[in-house]
């Protein structure tokens, strides 16, 4: 769970079907990308896109993604994504993850990843200004 | 089939479990990119690599794609995908492929796909010339 | 473009930066899985949801797909897909697709895909009585 | 890297066009199909492959994926993926992974994976006979 007074995005999307295995769930690769989409709409939310902060000549790179999964979830549900900051300095951004039934509130996967700015030369940069200034809550 | 007299690319692989989907066969746009790898397979049989393309300074926009899917592969079956070129322009490209069981030879998906050669400012460009010579056999 | 009178399903997201590529664009595979995201929401939106269709026991597979590109989305843009039938007999269907820019309109994917009915022993099967019933209006 | 006199399981394969992203490099959640690919691989070498465990009745839930990105991986790379068993026990299963260079052994990332075994009806089992007798080496 999210601590008290952190700032919390929130998506909410159906899963799809090309997102299944032949377990007849989500496969576990899939919560990968829901969490991006997760911080994509945590940058949108805050008013600095990622798309903003690739055109400003940085790309985020991932450098660590944890994962648990808790509870399955099968074709046709609508999940909600729920991300927040769990550290940011000048270089590095840490981001948590929820994601939950959009309906009952049910558990399905938690996690983190973790990111390093570099330049458009795949050098460490210090992080563009309009994220700088981000404080988790 | 491929015509008789064409040059066809083969490559043989396992599909993966994370290309199933909840009906428990391999999901019908994973084809899509086992084409994309037949498309690369033949680039690098005929000594001029996709990667080189690009580090010409083009690329290869697809155009258009066709597929029809005749049988269901499921996990852990090796596959067969041959490529071959259907047609080469001075601009465009038409691959066309078959897949096919790595062990009985049986027939799972046809389909073609056209694409066009862009530079890097996204205009229709000549075909580098190293891909510019392939004749179709 | 839809024909008049057809009942057209609309569905809206923003692309995912997974689902782009090294040419910077959404790869040509996603729009397959758009299209299936398309016929998703159609079945919803007739209250019908595919997750029923195979609750009854049925799957629809794919037997054909088709996909011309017009215009390459990149990462951060909204796309609508449109979707409606082309065509329902008793023991097929075919969708048609258009994708477009959710803010200006601009087309960028046209397609469309075929089915077939099959029961749980891999039968051809007539459509379950809640989608035989459809209308293409 | 993986303990002396332990079975590690390789296999080798060019990454795909469509495992790239708009960063020019491989995404991320790519890696985590390629470390099922290394399961994968395992089962099969150890002469068990995963197909037959579903044969038996069982899955191999995922209850937990972790992945530490050291260097990135560009379109045309073959890479090996190293596989081995870190723990086993009745009900669960630890693999550990290596990701590098298939030709100068560079590492790109490293991982681990958490697993239980369910049956049918989605129950907590013990892992079929001839996976149970797998020892580390």
């Amino acid at each position: 769970m999210p601590p008290p007074d952190v700032f919390v995005a929130e998506t909410s999307f159906h899963v799809r079907y090309a997102e299944t295995d032949a377990m007849g769930i989500i496969h576990h690769a899939s919560y990968i990308i829901y969490f991006e989409e997760g911080r994509s709409s945590y940058a949108r939310q805050r008013g600095a896109s990622y798309a903003d902060f690739e055109r400003q000549g940085f790309v985020l790179a991932v450098t660590e993604i944890h994962a648990r999964y808790v509870k399955a979830v099968r074709y046709d549900q609508r999940i909600t994504v729920r991300s927040w900051l769990a550290e940011i300095k000048s270089r590095t951004v840490t981001f948590e993850y929820e994601i939950v039934d959009a309906e009952t509130g049910d558990l399905f996967v938690t996690g983190h990843s973790k990111h390093i700015c570099l330049n458009s030369k795949g050098q460490i940069s210090i992080l563009p200004e309009n994220w700088r200034g981000w404080t988790l809550s």
